[in-house]
């Protein structure tokens, strides 16, 4: 079976999900799109090969869209999700669910009085490999039962027109779910505290914000929120423990400290080091014989050249010095 | 077009390839699976839903089998690499194409006599996202020219029996394709020094290797193999060039030093850093739609509880100090 | 000149600061000792080859005291601060100066009374290789403006009887002065939040405290202050500023952000790097031959061995593959 | 007693030991300064308060000269550690003894016939902090037998003139000689790989040079050494052992990897992390009583204020919110 799937949200992230969908998601298809920038959205299915339909309601409805993808601004978010809902069908929603509680209310009791879970809320990150490692390093196995958790998120340039509350509802919603979902956890208090701003803060707004909650369970939960932090985006958290420290740094990886060593786990063996270069391989294989690109990957050549290199090698186990690698010219065909 | 693809090995890495196939390439299926281990065979392809067959002849030849995966013993590589040639098929071979030159001969002469390129060698660090970034690395825009390239391949016990001949032929084959690969080179010479063996070494046998590859282009490429070395599995490259270094270590990431900074790429949007979550994401949510996992990712309850929380921190933003986040409780719906 | 110093105080920073001042600093020497525990003063005493005093008074008062350094416990500093004012001697004073505002205005009071600046505290991080490269990290030619600093202090195990308050005025006071140090500004308001405390922390008390500084400028300092971590003792150091982010790891060293690259800084010159190297090596060797120390360093052997194999190389130079080095044996004089 | 060094050599070199034992070692003094450069010979013996000699002679026969520093020229180095033997002076003579093993034997002789050990040389990284924890990580303790040891020795540009002889002569020797230390092994044979070479290579010179040794015991050691590498300086050093592997970067840290760990040693207390700052201090607090400096360190005003923003913050500990903190103005006395 081969779900088919319709985007509502021809933008940045709409576009991601679409692509995802269409070329690397196995078990997906993506049939139909809607933007209210028409163009925006016939230019998208053009590209992925389906239709751009003319009004929401016939994205959601139509029967060739068994699932929806929600991908628009977050204040459309809610009424669409309500709309799918409607039509029980199953929907990924982009977060935030609404910017304010009260739309976020009638959604949830939509959703319960139909008494069926098809409602995903788009929060990635609980799919990172690093926050995934990250939550494993919580708890007896790892450096014990949380304290405290660090959180820093920084961007180049907010891409969505800085406002204050926006870094909260728009950025920090990130790091409001994944410490919930990393301690199991929910929140009892907050505050913000406003320094000094930086230097590409709009008038009117503040920037960086730091953001403190406390949780039921008594962990103490900041988060630097820096949207206009001008050297780059980069995404930390560090949970402190009753028994140790672990980093989740730039790039996901994990490093943790307990027992006097600061240190970074080592694979056993090659097939986690080199897992995604498996499944890539492969992709780019089938791709070129589908003819959707050319010849790619090595060679027989570079197997040839590869057995001519390894064979003098072995020949010099034998011997005590210099052996030639004496590789013949290269055919027409692999030039 | 989906490509069907027969798989000949259901060892480790032919169970990688066929799960990849399956499960995370689209446009691929997985249709028959040949291993003179039968029971094997016939185990792997229960799991994927598709046939064993009896003998190599019945995959290579069947109808539904458009492409071969060959990934048998290494000895057997070029004989079945000929079979799938006279038949005309795709075919991505595991490395190494042949433990001899003769018999890699044997295949290129065959291909070229066909005179259209069928085969690909599974050297799958080509994919790796830290070699491809190692790669950009090299030339005008990054480090210069290579003058000196430094590899270090590790395994916690060599997994096929250690022979110091294997240790060229099996395992710093990867290392003889991707310095070729990355320096677009040819090796021109090699010595291989042996000195002092490690405890784990069997009698007889020498390990860790020091190989060391002169290219025609003059750059030295020396190769620490050492498949007994306890600690665990590491790869690591790092490439000296005219105007600086880059080192890609465990985890594929790179670091280059340059004019008096050592450091690591900083990206410009979070699409970067969360690429892999994004895809992740959605694989996960089509298969919860298809019936193959439970409901995964934030429910709505997940969002619903975010908005809450945001919502009490911006009124913080209006206030100087601490906020109740009044949670409603849970709906079983969601328990 | 050589500056006459006694010491009040012989426990671990005592002993440490006594140890400094007659064996690694040229220009002191150390004459007097004093302590309640009269024993390990006559023992610190001994060791050094000087005198303990039987009471403070006498230490003070001494002619052959010229400067006084006060190690005692923390309740003692004000009291003994103002009787070295009282005689005018240059003291260096461990902090806190007092662990109350009343008792430090006394001695501010009495030194401002003198006009003239005789009493140095011992917050030793400013001299700290680690914090005074972050403290150029500030400003134009590196990070830019401060926003935030990110503070972290943990140990092991606190030595001293973990109390909430201690953590305060004994520990959390090295933050506290060494980010007025490196933001050159006063705090303007403070807050503590307490979450939910390690394992390890005694009944009655709170354990790690996360506090919360804001200064006039508007700068937010925040200090992770965890006395019972477990782990080990570690103290880092985040400055978040207008153009970038400089991280001070354990060991001191720097870590810049800034403009898409995290890097750390590359010395031009062998000089920097090895600095400490060049000091110690001529500490050993005068301490060699004033017969402190057994004869120490590289022998005449050790640069007649590395002439040998250094000659071997260049011979190397002008051929292809293996020269034999050729040491004589060694005599008996340097076995 | 205080040991009276003359130096012979007011270079770079000389000029740094000079500095070192006039002001850093206690116990030492500087009593004459030689250089055929008389009137660096004068500057520098001006600035440390001491006398230049004219003559090589003058030096070593001088009453007042206990010890003897030889900083001058590679090529000179025997010779004057001939005469400073003559005269019985101990002395430390920088690295290479001798650029040829004869001029190395007829010291080495003339040492043994004395039955003395007088001479040391310059091989100042067995000091160094990060080489020190290298030898420690070797044995048991630590990461096992040592198997392989790579080495890397980078210049930003060689300032002595690039010759491809003077690179092992004058910059690999110190890989010479610390890889023996290191190891406690003498090397058996030695080989030198020259690649392409680097574009700020003067011609007819050979740039970067790889060396390969193999120590009696079975040990291959190789040493890239890159004298004109543009980017800046660079030593690292990493041992691979039967155990596992330890690295040594940059700045002399420590990175062991062991069991599936790469990890950094945490440490215990304070005192090691700030070692280096108490020593500092200290220094700076006498040169300040000397009057070499003017007052530094935290002032009394320091340790006001930060026991003002301590006892807010206790008083914080006790509500749940902002205190503020009330800083009196500062006195004159403070500004």
């Amino acid at each position: 079976m081969t779900i088919r799937v319709g985007v509502i949200g021809a933008g940045n992230i709409g576009t991601a999900h679409a692509h995802n969908l269409a070329t690397a998601v196995p078990g997906s298809t993506v049939t139909a799109i809607y933007d209210v920038d028409q163009p925006a959205a016939t230019a998208l299915a053009s590209e992925l090969g389906c239709r751009s339909t003319a009004s929401l309601a016939d994205l959601i409805n139509a029967d060739d869209v068994d699932a929806v993808v929600i991908a628009s601004p977050d204040g459309l978010h809610a009424e669409q999700a309500l709309a799918c809902l409607a039509v029980r069908k199953p929907t990924l929603c982009e977060k935030p669910l609404a910017p304010t509680i009260e739309a976020a209310q009638r959604v949830l009791d939509a959703e319960v009085a139909i008494g069926e879970r098809l409602l995903t809320l788009g929060f990635m990150r609980r799919f990172d490999p690093g926050y995934v490692a990250l939550k494993r390093e919580i708890g007896a196995e790892g450096i014990g039962t949380p304290l405290m958790v660090h959180n820093v998120h920084r961007n180049a340039a907010f891409a969505y027109g800085l406002t204050t509350e926006g870094t909260v509802t728009n950025a920090a919603i990130h790091e409001i779910d994944i410490n919930r979902w990393l301690l199991e956890d929910e929140y009892a208090r907050v505050q913000v505290i406003m320094g000094r701003s930086g230097p590409d803060t709009p008038d009117g707004q503040r920037d960086p914000l730091f953001i403190i909650y406390e949780t039921a369970g008594g962990v103490v939960v900041d988060i630097e929120a820096f949207m206009m932090a001008r050297y780059g985006y980069e995404v930390t958290c560090q949970v402190v423990a009753s028994d140790g420290v672990s980093d989740m740094g730039d790039g996901g990886y994990i490093t943790r400290t307990t027992a006097r060593v600061r240190g970074q786990p080592v694979p056993e063996q090659w097939i986690g080091r080199f897992r995604d270069a498996y499944r890539i391989e492969m992709q780019a294989w089938i791709d070129s014989i589908r003819g959707r690109a050319g010849p790619t990957g090595a060679s027989l050549w570079d197997g040839f050249a590869a057995t001519h290199a390894a064979e003098a090698a072995v020949e010099s186990l034998r011997s005590d010095g210099w052996v030639r690698v004496d590789l013949p010219s290269r055919p027409d065909l692999y030039r």
